[in-house]
């Protein structure tokens, strides 16, 4: 089979044996979000000679204003109650394959109105399958950063912070982008940890992100560590909102995501005395396999 | 005289009597940020033929990378300190004014480094000349909205909050913007209370402000609101790290600005049960001038 995960800005496919295993990767050329509805004719082009006739996605593709929308099933939730709500994409690819949908997921934790995920069900659907009992914290950074409560193989509960969109535009957007040099930000942990410090301090966050510039007016930190103590505000105030007043949980943090994404939140949960366990981000080709795995005989 | 408020984004000039009062303004055609240093030629410009001598400038257009850096000077201070602080830009304009500039204030107010304001200290001067002895907060909302304690006549502290910033950015520049209509934000009260309510409860503003996206997609607030949602949770976010844990002051809370950019922060206040107090906010022109009066025999 042939598992995909599509997100907004982004297009994985990965082609998987019988097992699971990732026998080669693609990535394609548009985000669900990006390629003005002409899904089928992104999704032919970048399976091309992979003769594989199902196919399995998550991820914004299965939102509304995207190829087929998806309900978002509430949680608590299992794997196998993820793989009874796959859906099957009416008519298939224009080249013949079948393909499926895998639906988000929604929760009321302490919220007004409850918050929803796209893909990241598929990335925990992996993680369930390989976790022993008992209950566990998972953080899944990205633009939309998701902390999900797992406890013996399902899903409890999970809340998104903006904290990846945020950081983005405050770099390249805002009036404290243009204090930092262009290009990688590479990470300055005495200036990343400052931040984090100060994100302790009362004033909140709408204050806390002035400090970037006033530190450069005032030659507290140089121009290449602004973009570290940036970052260092804005992950420390969202452990602030996401730890704080809510069960630890046994164990470590399970982080997913690219070494690069992982390294601030791990040093940041670090210097809370939390342990983690880091795991790359194509895990959710093994989730989409296990969903698959466990759908009810197709309909 | 002519007294000019030269932001990073704008010009605004204003020509005066002998008493301070406005005979007529204008607006030029570049900020101080956007000019590409060609600070004579866009003064010359809008000045024109206005005949006066003497120009006195406050904002960014003394910043460093601006037309001459000014100084911050320390808080406290009261508005004949600021007048001594006064400097000739040298040379004059090519068109043979004199030209001066008003200092930038700093203050070390609970902060790791010092907070700055340049601009918003001469709207100042001008309350400071017409308010009665007694300790007031004065809120100057804007881009960068400064929070200000004031007593007896001088400015005691004061903090930044980038909550005009964010705004703008989340509004027109992230994934929360594309849910919203095009077009003027005209304020939804119902919402923006809402936005209030929320960011008095736990979970930061990280968290709080993806709220706007689950909002839109349970179809709890129509898209023509979420503007006013999005502006109560930052509000209500500023409030509670601008003024937990501060003193009160006595009186009202004086609130200098646009009718527009006013009234979200009256509303804000009045739910807090604050008095407020409007000031338009071409004041800035009087107090240019007040500081102008009072500054010692020139050097």
């Amino acid at each position: 089979m042939i598992a995909v995960d599509w997100g907004g800005s982004r297009l994985r496919a990965y082609r998987l044996d019988g097992q699971g295993n990732v026998l080669a990767s693609r990535q394609g050329a548009w985000g669900a979000l990006e390629c003005g509805q002409r899904f089928d004719e992104v999704l032919v082009a970048t399976l091309g000679d992979w003769d594989d006739s199902a196919v399995v996605m998550c991820g914004m593709i299965g939102a509304r204003g995207g190829w087929h929308e998806m309900p978002y099933l509430a949680c608590p939730i299992g794997i196998d109650e993820i793989a009874r709500g796959l859906q099957r994409l009416p008519g298939g690819t224009s080249d013949g394959r079948d393909a499926w949908l895998v639906p988000g997921l929604r929760c009321a934790e302490g919220n007004a109105t409850p918050d929803v995920m796209r893909g990241e069900e598929s990335q925990l659907a992996a993680l369930l399958d390989a976790m022993p009992a008992g209950e566990f914290r998972v953080c899944l950074p990205g633009t939309h950063c998701k902390w999900v409560r797992v406890r013996d193989g399902r899903i409890l509960g999970f809340s998104t912070s903006m904290t990846g969109e945020v950081y983005a535009l405050l770099r390249h957007r805002s009036v404290l982008g243009r204090l930092m040099p262009a290009g990688d930000d590479a990470l300055d942990g005495d200036a990343f940890d400052l931040g984090l410090e100060r994100a302790r301090s009362p004033g909140g966050l709408l204050r806390h992100v002035f400090e970037v510039r006033t530190a450069a007016l005032f030659d507290r930190l140089p121009p290449s560590s602004l973009s570290s103590f940036l970052s260092g505000l804005l992950i420390g105030h969202e452990l602030r909102g996401t730890l704080e007043g809510s069960s630890a949980g046994r164990g470590p943090v399970h982080l997913v995501g690219s070494q690069q994404t992982l390294e601030p939140y791990a040093r940041a949960l670090a210097r809370q005395g939390m342990e983690v366990e880091r795991h790359a981000e194509d895990l959710v080709a093994r989730g989409l396999h296990g969903i698959w795995a466990r759908r009810a005989s197709s309909p």
